[in-house]
């Protein structure tokens, strides 16, 4: 699971945006705090996407997201749900790495080929 | 293991102070570098942890604890040592997050059920 | 493999540079993205060590290597091919604990004895 987690969010800090897209399910649905509305499927996470690559491009900075502190619980149909810190850095380039924010990743996870699709995350960030 | 860090450290996280301590044996101590005198018994233990959040209730901020790089010990009578390091983020209302502090913990735990307790946690802040 | 990488980082942090060094091979190879040449052998990797350790030994500051959001992936003749994030904490005497910087670290990895050592090293420092 944590290595899920790995592969996708490097996906999206190497900018690889229908890839990273991909990691949702056709009907995956990506709620934030920080949204007034839930993207729903995964045409519109791909294009939100987009739109914040294409709106960062010409700023040559380094994002990481670091997971952490992850619990994974078992639901019915195979799917599990987990729950998780998440951190981003940021990098411009020449330095020095910041903290840009920390915030809590709550997702549902189901099944597909010997990984996982994302059905369900709700990412709460802190101090909003 | 990681999974009871996960779920012990969001009871803090959350305020829950009451639970938090029940994760401590009976008996169970907590020494830090940053206290003169170690926390002896669940009961001391969830005194202080109620001080800390009353100290604090009226600052609109959300701490999270890390833990990562953890090493486990099988020790005897079925016990464990561990030993991770320890961030704390900090997040005010409005945003950015900041590190708060690094740490190294070390506990020793027991098993409980189909879990673990505490039985003696000590926590060396870096820079004391 | 995340309690190697915990025991590994822990002596590079408690500066005990000849152990460090002996978690390469006797012919490891660690390239870096700030280092113009690779440094090439266990022997050269210690050396490089030890003159950072000296050149900071006035320093009173704690570093914390703090790695995360590692794969693992099995190579030929029982290698395995790593990457993860790796985050370096610096607390200063007297703190506060910050984020000195953000990177990507990649191992081949091969076994030794109940352990691994590392045959080849790649970090790769973001912003640079």
């Amino acid at each position: 699971m944590q290595q899920f987690y790995a592969r996708q969010m490097r996906l999206l800090d190497e900018r690889r945006a229908e890839e990273w897209a991909r990691t949702f399910t056709e009907d995956g649905v990506f709620a934030q705090n920080i949204a007034p509305e839930p993207l729903r499927g995964r045409d519109a996470v791909a294009a939100a996407v987009r739109r914040n690559l294409e709106r960062t491009a010409d700023t040559p900075e380094q994002r990481r997201h670091v997971f952490s502190m992850l619990t994974v619980v078992p639901g019915p149909d195979g799917s599990l749900s987990t729950r998780c810190y998440a951190q981003v850095l940021v990098t411009p380039a020449g330095g020095p790495a910041r903290l840009h924010l920390s915030a809590v990743c709550e997702d549902e996870l189901v099944p597909h080929g010997d990984g996982w699709l994302v059905r369900h995350r709700r990412v709460e960030h802190d101090g909003v």
